[in-house]
């Protein structure tokens, strides 16, 4: 094989799920890496809600993906080639290399993985972006204490599943909102959560009450819309909100709106802060040191959904991502 | 005269502005304090845009006032008898005494004032509630550094003219968002914002922008709705907002919609944080000795919208907080 296969973002999705013409996948010769640069086999790619909103125009945390670029994504694989002191051929390494088969890097933002602690995908999964960002967004922003109550939202994602075990490694009664009863079941029965709440019942603000009989101290919030404006006014005083996605809204065919109970922040005096792991960089490998250690102790569930087909079956893995299709962290294998 | 006019709530207020006949107007005998106890004579009534909310059912940082009970109310008063060792007739004294013109206090909550180094309605006024708010919020919540930009609304207000002052002395860039030249040119001229913008001009997020050229680091917000939601985009990565008040929702006839923008606290990692002054209630005299001192010093310029017409003339009065009709700290001459 001499050819690397790209996904490129080859127009800007209208408002709702990304649509197959938004992307074009093209061969191209396999780059020769330079002074100072590897070459990296891609094995699996990360897919994470944020990609819908690094596609958009406007302003954001990093530079949309231009029009004609390899549509941006956290990756693993092999260095295949290398001219870097640090990276040796063999090595496994993480980092943003794009949906693609082959990338160049310059090791900058490159993290080395230990594929003996565990396997591949588990570093684009539990261990990686998404562990850091339970991590840092619960422990830092959220600051729960122990006897606290921490309710996360999408609770069954590749976030969430981690924010709920972390809350209860520190003592806190953790709650979790997922779709469906079997998600729901997989939160108590085998991540340990105290509660689950299905949205998709029917009977959410009352599902939530009876789960968290003392109010809520800690919100973890991927989801936003009606979930957020259910936890608002559940909230104790001095209560802290990690604000780590809105996924409900990032599909949505008009700006959607803001929360209806917003006022709860003044009278109950709460605190919500916007996350984005970048911003915890410096600090990373801290968390790879700790989220290891509860793992290897068995204290850290993970689970990964593997999908399979390529490079190719990007476009429409991706969205599984919006609707909720699917189960544990989504990775797609090359 | 040895009766005790009160206005008592006789109605809890339909969504919208107070109506005259949510209140009764009731002469009763003045009470006698018992022992510990001492009497007031009410002479000035400080009115809060927090009063719309007090009279409201429903969770909120204090019980809501009961019907029939007297109105809440900060007010300021002079000691006509006590029994009470820490207080001696004449004594001049602020609290929470109700609007009415003698208030009977065991002294728990009330602070002893210096008519000397203020006139007494400047006690209910800039030195008193809402200048421990500015204090507090802006430097606890919205912690301003040197050379930051802080954005507040409601700015010719009692709380916001001395955020934008307070601000300045911080050494920040202060724009103030008013309504109506008449105010704007009040914040630039005599209370030294750097800057004004006039939201009822039509043309809010281009004058904020053309105010803010480096973007906004602090926002103290006092009125959210669309002038919120006008900074929300307008906010540097890593700014704060302090949350002081929801005037423009407080006489909303349904609950008013969440800022549209929301988005931009994620995308934006900020800090927002809902703040009432009861909760620094321990570091009060600190507020007093700051306030006064920059008072003293010139460097705080407080101004009172001083009303006459007695007790029964507050359920007309209390509404021109929600209309904007006031020119600074609103007070009733009792």
């Amino acid at each position: 094989m001499s050819q690397n296969r790209q996904v490129k973002l080859a127009s800007r999705p209208k408002p709702g799920l990304f649509q197959r013409e938004n992307f074009s996948i093209e061969d191209i010769p396999i780059a020769t890496p330079g002074e100072g640069e590897i070459l990296i086999r891609v094995e699996v790619v990360s897919l994470d809600p944020a990609m819908r909103g690094w596609v958009n125009d406007g302003k954001s945390y990093v530079p949309p993906v231009g029009i004609g670029e390899v549509m941006r994504a956290y990756a693993a694989g092999i260095v295949e080639q290398s001219n870097h002191p640090k990276y040796a051929v063999g090595d496994a390494v993480q980092g943003l290399l794009g949906v693609q088969q082959y990338a160049i890097s310059n090791g900058r933002g490159l993290v080395k993985l230990d594929l003996d602690k565990a396997p591949i995908e588990r570093w684009v999964g539990g261990l990686g972006m998404p562990g850091w960002t339970a991590y840092f967004g619960l422990l830092d922003v959220g600051q729960p204490k122990e006897g606290e109550t921490v309710v996360v939202s999408a609770a069954s994602g590749a976030v969430g599943s981690l924010v709920g075990q972390i809350a209860k490694i520190k003592g806190c009664r953790a709650v979790g909102i997922a779709g469906g009863p079997e998600k729901c079941a997989y939160l108590t029965d085998e991540l340990g959560f105290d509660a689950a709440v299905d949205y998709k019942a029917g009977n959410l603000a009352a599902d939530l009450k009876a789960a968290c009989p003392d109010g809520i101290d800690v919100n973890f919030e991927n989801v936003g819309g009606d979930i957020l404006d259910t936890i608002l006014p559940q909230m104790n005083v001095f209560g802290r909100i990690a604000l780590c996605g809105l996924i409900s809204g990032y599909t949505a065919t008009e700006l959607p709106p803001g929360p209806k109970n917003f006022r709860a922040i003044l009278t109950q005096r709460l605190k919500l802060q916007g996350l984005i792991v970048f911003d915890w960089a410096k600090r990373i490998p801290e968390a790879i040191e700790q989220l290891g250690t509860w793992h290897q102790e068995g204290r850290l569930k993970i689970r990964e959904d593997v999908q399979t087909g390529g490079v190719d079956a990007f476009p429409d893995v991706v969205n599984m991502l919006y609707t909720g299709a699917n189960n544990g962290k989504l990775v797609l294998k090359v």
